[in-house]
């Protein structure tokens, strides 16, 4: 997609990317986004579970949709994900760095109102993290639905963006005897705690198996 | 602190913690947060580090700060940090939930000006990683400098949220088979990668060695 005023990445440009399938790679890639919008003339950011289905994001969006302006025309945001991948240590602050593969997705995110259409919202919500779970748990009794926010947001208006690789130092620093390099960061899931009341011979499923970052 | 009208954790509010050390404990803990500001009337959300000394956090803010707004007032800033530390599968989705620690801290963020306190500052965010490394690297240059933009926000509207624990299914859910638990999240560093240019002989200092999450 075309960068637009507020997605153009400015600072390191070449770090910024446009297209669709890296914007997807880094959103397909994760399940929790860091949620910004105003509420009362001031900026709120909360951490929030997203899933992604085509040009759509579905957001939790309790906090957010407060407002009887969410339920119209919808509400700004600005929905963040971030995957940190390593730390990049220069010769020098400056060039002291992160690695890391991150996307910003402006939009505006409607609540949605109907049973039907929530229910899927949270369903792509939940598929998100673990494929598959979804048909296997109990589905939201209408209380639930009720009691739940889950907002919209067309992915129109997006960028991401990636550092990978060594330190880049000036070249006068390359002399230097401090340790220089890269500390990779390794996320990855403990072993499987099975709740105290879960009935005996329930094994772990597939889905919890193989789930690694 | 007194939890404000923005603070106060409104939805399961059992969850909120608006004392000083739990709060600090949860900021010590990280060095990433996702930074919230108003631009142009409308909310952003970017990774950015940072580091806290006493009441004050520091971060990173060069898109933050592009307005004179900043320089004179200060903007209003969100800082949201976020660890998580499990995923909570329940009976039903509307139970499932995660394991969580996360501090939001609301308020002006004013561009430090004065090169020795902007130089002090860097120095807080490089050693909220890596402990003992500002004083091996390279200090920043004049240009260097005036080319980092780098905001302090008192702490003084915060609150932490934070979930631990097993899931809690409603009591007739219990009987059903499907597997339920926690599924904890490790978080840690890889073996770290040698620049290309390091003069050999160089060992991997112990602040990296003793790095863990």
């Amino acid at each position: 997609m075309q960068p637009t005023e507020r997605t153009q990445v400015r600072r390191l440009p070449e770090r910024g990317h446009y297209d669709r399938e890296t914007i997807n790679a880094v959103l397909d890639a994760g399940f929790l986004c860091h949620l910004g919008f105003i509420h009362e003339g001031r900026p709120v950011v909360i951490p929030t579970a997203y899933g992604r289905e085509g040009d759509t994001l579905y957001v939790h969006g309790s906090a957010a949709s407060r407002t009887q302006r969410a339920l119209a025309e919808g509400i700004d945001l600005c929905i963040t994900v971030t995957h940190l991948d390593g730390l990049v240590l220069a010769r020098s602050g400056f060039h002291s760095s992160m690695n890391y593969r991150s996307a910003v997705i402006f939009g505006k995110g409607k609540q949605i109102l109907e049973d039907e259409r929530k229910a899927h919202a949270m369903a792509v919500v939940s598929e998100q993290i673990f494929a598959g779970r979804w048909a296997e748990i109990r589905p939201p009794s209408p209380q639930e639905l009720k009691g739940t926010s889950v907002l919209e947001v067309p992915i129109v208006e997006a960028s991401a963006k990636i550092r990978t690789g060594p330190p880049k130092d000036d070249e006068e620093d390359y002399a230097m005897t401090v340790w220089a390099g890269v500390v990779p960061v390794k996320h990855g899931w403990g072993e499987p705690i099975p709740d105290s009341r879960l009935p005996k011979g329930i094994p772990v499923p597939e889905y919890v198996k193989k789930f690694r970052w």
